[in-house]
């Protein structure tokens, strides 16, 4: 592990989980902790999720050399500012957030000169939120991007990486626009479709869901607060991916509607096959 | 068990799974199978889905007391056809279609005058299909529906509900309408959607899909065939719930257009919490 003091801002599920597998699967660090709430830092001393936790952050940044922010995508960037302000010359910071585009522009205009940014986001979490459910495993098989530009310094990169690389199953560096691409077609827009997909089947038929629906809206009960920054955060892939399932949406109605079973079999038969080639969810 | 001798026309999922329990858990039946495929006949005897079968069905029709018709919901009237030929008098006809109303329309214009038929659907399955996916346990938990109208022998239907109720959790008796828009609400529509978000999702994101997405689009596996069958006769409903989604779906996309973060939350609040009252799969 390339550091030595790392602190976790945000006592979350992925925290709380970074914390857990930090603690339990390397030697020599010190895991640090700060929260609004000192009654969860208490639990996560208790749960050995930290060493120690504070709920002042100043002197955690001015000791660390790796923070790592796990708050909401909205409480990110005044969080790095605060890292700016107190973490000692050189210090490395990260988030985990699940969208970069946005934040890594604006931590491109603030040139920071204390920290050195990078962006990750470990595809790893559940529709649960909260350090209750944190597990040791979380980060098993996952994949964690890492973003990369012309201005990511990089040699807080390859740290950064290195680091991922201790924790999730697969890295992968890419710029923050072709990060958020790839998340609005595989998480955010299908997140929408999900919600979407409970909030039209009448309240007389839900009872009658069986694992099929289940399953597809799993997802559907995730933070509506977590969720709403993301989707404000990747407005415009979001956007462009649920236009364009509008449009395919439209075509199915009209196979439908003028009884092209031929086409709706092809539609069908196309996406059955593609889904195949996934595999199945190792969680649940 | 109120029948002694049970013909099982199709060897499927459910068709085998139906073989399996009813051999397994109820004593003093024979269950005879019918199938295209002698090499299939051959291993449901081998597997102890079946007593015995045959490719011609005239003779196990001849035999039976109850005849479970589990094809694909294209080829089930014409088997009902069949029962009605061979069956012996007052013989019990039931299938486990995933659509009603076509069919009891269909039959009921029929007047039937030696078998006596209620439809059925046993809300179990998987994304899977064929005999080598059958278990024992696929009806364990969950709900049967049988359909009833002004013309249903009452008799008859108390048996198959009878015979449900041995089988699966729970029984739920309704009209075809209602049961055929419930399905399209919890099934149907949201396969269309899983299917969608495959197919909108670019061949280079979907590498990188998660739990969640794999979750969300599991059903999109579905045998295409089958598929295509549902949508052909559950059209009208399902249309009627698609439109409504796109619908929805529209709305949620001028709430990003604009911005609106606050309907945005509410929205993905409404959501969370109806969807969090279902609790979650027991498959999987």
């Amino acid at each position: 592990m390339p550091f030595r003091k790392i602190a976790i801002i945000g006592l979350g599920l992925i925290g709380g989980s970074l914390g857990l597998v930090l603690k339990r699967r390397f030697r020599g660090i010190e895991v640090m902790g700060v929260s609004r709430s000192s009654a969860k830092i208490r639990l996560a001393v208790h749960r050995k999720i930290i060493d120690w936790g504070s709920t002042n952050p100043d002197k955690i940044l001015s000791l660390a050399d790796l923070i790592i922010i796990c708050t909401p995508v909205s409480s990110i960037p005044s969080w790095i500012d605060k890292a700016e302000r107190f973490a000692k010359p050189g210090a490395l910071v990260t988030d985990v957030g699940s969208t970069k585009g946005a934040l890594i522009r604006w931590a491109e205009r603030k040139r920071f000169a204390n920290i050195r940014f990078v962006g990750s986001h470990p595809m790893a979490g559940s529709h649960q939120s909260g350090m209750e459910y944190a597990q040791e495993n979380l980060f098993d098989g996952s994949l964690t991007f890492v973003t990369s530009t012309s201005k990511t310094d990089p040699s807080a990169r390859k740290k950064i990486a290195a680091f991922w690389e201790r924790i999730s199953k697969k890295i992968c560096v890419l710029s923050p626009a072709v990060h958020d691409k790839i998340v609005s077609e595989i998480s955010h827009a299908p997140h929408a479709l999900a919600a979407l997909m409970v909030l039209t089947a009448s309240r007389s038929s839900l009872p009658f869901a069986a694992s099929g629906f289940l399953d597809t809206t799993r997802v559907a009960q995730g933070d509506p607060g977590l969720w709403r920054d993301i989707f404000e955060a990747n407005r415009h892939f979001v956007l462009r991916n649920l236009k364009e399932k509008k449009h395919h949406l439209d075509r199915f109605i009209r196979f439908l509607a003028k009884n092209d079973t031929q086409s709706v079999y092809r539609w069908l038969q196309k996406a059955s096959l593609t889904r195949s080639r996934l595999g199945h969810s190792i969680q649940n």
